[in-house]
């Protein structure tokens, strides 16, 4: 049984895969029922796969907090799926068996959401893995995109908590995002909408990694952070850190920086109509010299029909929005259904 | 009763507005009550206030049309409230009592539904109309903005039909849009959702009506075409005509219109994942002028994760995409209860 798991583990073929993956699930449907142990607690799992770490916390239907955890793994192998696979038998044993458990990690999740579809380039063997089957539980396990999973964390247990029209931008390497409307998390054909980095500022500028030209995450990510600086700051956190003491140069690179995510929000609103919109990532940790020209330069691009304002907010939850997200999902919480 | 009538039609005072109407749809209430006449045809009636004229239909449940009407009318004294209310009488004597009446008009629709919330400049007397009262009718007239029951009019009954991820651009003196995501028709925290045309292409640029620099709307829009040129071409038509019998000059900057707007579908394909574009309004009769590069430019920014391509569609309903929408709309058609 060991063996097969490790088989499966490092498997890339998908015929192979997906044979496999029915023996396994049938066998793990036996395992499970022979365990299954309703849990007094009647909480929840939610599991959000990072890029070195998943984040996992243990609420109840209210989201109150039960357990915690961030378990550090390196990228190969598939250590991720296996760590994942032994938080979940820990907390199985120590709180019972959870009423619903919910998976976020990067990537486009695949319509029956029992997968991440699209992944590439990282966390080999992801693609197409699912997770129903690979955990061994009888209960469907919805998967989320990360950012998407993060806002719904946010408008759950969040800044954005009984919100309804909410854009995320996570700013960090890249530009990563989320949006609802309406109260709907934006899903989209392939499970791709929301990515919020990728709009154009400025038309004449390079195609980014996704072709659009002169992008969001273009002026505002880390990856580009030494193009933008003519290699004189190797991170954003350097060239904020010498803004803020005055440089000058500094100065008018981080200013475009905000200015070019004022205009995207600006035009976002005018497509998504939030009214709230929350920065998060690590680049959000510099607070204030981000927050202030920020609201200015919202304030100087949206429309404000009627006299409407966005309000920006800051992620609360900081790393574990995805993982309280994901919780969030497999308790069915979709805050469309109210009125 | 007819004076009574008249003095409501010319009010502008909201709170006058308010007790008579109220006393008006007790009146209508019951007139409504003794005249009902179920139909034996089981239709739906679909209102589109537009500029210049009210375009309407009676639709069966499925879509198949019995009447369609174009009613012109000048912009004063609330005539085309009055129009629309001769029509719906002309219809409910001629097919029966309908089992259903939408409407939709420019501007932003207030969170119930029963009107127009705001609509500054033109129409004067659409803001906060109630339908339901106005009209007489004991069932609730949802009301719509005039892209949005454009867009859901297509999805219904034209090009677009059994599709989830939408989006429309009317190209036309401004550029209007609308966006349907998993089947979720865009609404927003104030009805303005599926502005597409006021999203920054050139961050450099002018701010536009909405505050958006260097939008969309300011390289395809008719209004800004002697903007453009210079003075030289008066219409769009003019411009593309030209561009066509090879002047360079028109070919320029057709060509740098064409591109704004599939930059722009670039950006919003990562932002709603719409796997169709469609287009509408008057420029779109330009078809291969403005289609074959249009397409090219869609390729040419466009993210195509995992191969996908946005389909590039032109709207099929023409001025009638609203009315059809707005019956859509009153029977309760939504593409997102569908798997």
């Amino acid at each position: 049984m060991v063996g097969g798991v490790s088989v499966r583990d490092n498997m890339t073929e998908r015929q192979k895969a997906k044979g496999k993956r029915q023996k396994a699930g049938a066998r793990a449907a036996v395992r499970s029922s022979l365990n299954y142990q309703p849990s007094a607690l009647n909480y929840y799992l939610g599991l959000d796969l990072g890029g070195t770490s998943v984040k996992a916390v243990a609420v109840t239907k209210t989201g109150e907090k039960l357990r915690q955890r961030s378990v550090p793994f390196v990228d190969r192998d598939m250590e991720w799926a296996k760590k994942i696979r032994t938080l979940v038998k820990a907390w199985q044993r120590e709180l019972g068996e959870p009423a619903g458990i919910g998976l976020s990690a990067p990537g486009l999740a695949a319509k029956d959401a029992r997968s991440i579809a699209v992944m590439p380039g990282r966390l080999l063997g992801l693609e197409r893995l699912d997770w129903t089957d690979y955990l061994g539980i009888t209960q469907a396990i919805p998967v989320l995109n990360d950012a998407h999973a993060a806002l719904l964390g946010e408008v759950w247990r969040g800044v954005a908590r009984s919100r309804r029209n909410v854009m995320l931008f996570t700013l960090g390497t890249g530009v990563g995002g989320a949006a609802m409307v309406d109260g709907h998390l934006l899903r989209g054909a392939i499970g791709r909408a929301g990515h919020l980095g990728h709009v154009t500022v400025d038309w004449n500028g390079p195609r980014d990694d996704f072709n659009t030209p002169g992008s969001l995450e273009h002026f505002m990510g880390n990856k580009y952070i030494r193009e933008r600086t003519h290699g004189r700051f190797p991170t954003t956190h350097d060239l904020v850190a010498a803004a803020v003491k005055g440089d000058a140069e500094a100065k008018e690179v981080w200013d475009r920086s905000v200015r070019a995510l004022g205009c995207s929000i600006g035009s976002l609103i005018n497509v998504l109509d939030s009214d709230a919109v929350i920065i998060g990532g690590g680049i959000a940790r510099a607070g204030e010299a981000l927050f202030v020209p920020l609201e200015r330069y919202i304030r100087h691009y949206e429309w404000q029909a009627g006299g409407q304002q966005a309000q920006l907010l800051r992620a609360e939850l900081g790393d574990y929005a995805g993982a309280y997200g994901s919780a969030a999902n497999a308790l069915g919480f979709n805050p469309a259904l109210k009125g």
